[in-house]
């Protein structure tokens, strides 16, 4: 398997870690979202993926768009470990937390976005840190609450063992930290996250293990 | 099983076509955007959902909130007719549709985000618009790409039964159409969104035909 994949890209970051949580060997085809006008809008990139967003993953004829896509595939074709809980409520919940970070959160914070705040907008680089820092804390604070406190909540987001909802939620703690954002109010997520990072997947996929890395 | 449901919500719609397609009937709940505030934003609602946004559905004593994860809930409690395809690669390819409305395009042109534009950053109505129209342009030519001429699309998204990827295009037109957004350029999108406008569940579905349809 090939993974296109940008050592930051949260969404990428969010595949590598159940690419590793699942054991599975993979090349990382590296797209710099910045260098050379963003490699990612080129049209070389565009043939393997129109949405010009990362990642995408190949898989012989088959290429995938889209972290979660992606992530279900694994899940589906890859089922040990499992990346989701084996009774429907829980995998509801687990989808439902990932999909709190994945739907609600990051693509607000998305470099195309934030670079439409300043460049179509005008906006100026401290109207931008707002916009993240607000959409950080709005969404966040959803998380915390579903964590907080729910008799499902073990040592990662559900149970004692990494979920796809992990997979998500590491990957977004690293963009919040990088942004200067406040976590002081979500314990739960915190310590979730401090486990998640004793993990060697965790570790490996980080942007700072990648070979792309800066 | 109640749905928190609001006639105009994108996101509650989808799940609405879902709940019609596999025949289960449920209790709409509704929750008014706008009245009184916003309901979503009340205790009485995030006490049902801390994310304060519609949809969530109630089965029993399982809350689900996120669109995407109700639909995939559904699909494992209710698996006939299926609403995903049975090949790993197909399923993925419908997941991947479904999240390029359901991430990529959608959260941008949420009403939270809108006032968001107008409210704290003090920007025009008329840069709302075009800050809606440029997600619906960029987003939507995304998903044709991916539809227009590739063999896997059939009368519907994927082949010639409708699937999650459906429940999600359908109301990302419906809500298009409403922001005057041209869908000239999109027409194997336009192709099926008048496939599924056919059939009985998506009419049901659609926030004219719902009791708080104003």
């Amino acid at each position: 398997m090939q993974l296109y994949t940008y050592f930051r890209s949260s969404a990428a970051y969010r595949v590598r870690i159940a690419l590793g949580l699942k054991g599975l060997d993979y090349t990382g085809v590296p797209v710099h979202l910045v260098k050379n006008g963003g490699e990612h809008l080129q049209p070389r990139y565009r043939q393997v993926n129109p949405g010009a967003l990362v990642p995408t993953l190949v898989d012989g004829a088959t290429h995938i768009p889209q972290s979660l896509a992606i992530i279900e595939y694994l899940e589906e074709t890859h089922p040990t470990p499992a990346l989701l809980p084996s009774d429907a409520a829980g995998r509801a919940r687990v989808r439902a937390l990932a999909l709190d970070v994945a739907c609600d959160l990051h693509p607000l914070n998305n470099l195309r976005v934030l670079d439409y705040l300043t460049g179509s907008l005008g906006l100026s680089g401290t109207q931008r840190k707002d916009w993240y820092r607000h959409w950080v804390a709005v969404g966040l604070a959803t998380v915390e609450q579903r964590l907080a406190g729910h008799p499902a909540t073990g040592r990662f987001c559900h149970g004692d063992v990494p979920t796809m909802a992990d997979c998500c939620l590491v990957p977004q703690i690293f963009n919040a930290a990088r942004f200067g954002c406040s976590l002081d109010g979500f314990p739960a997520i915190r310590r979730i996250v401090e486990e998640c990072e004793q993990l060697p997947a965790f570790r490996a996929a980080a942007p700072a293990s990648q070979p792309d890395a800066e």
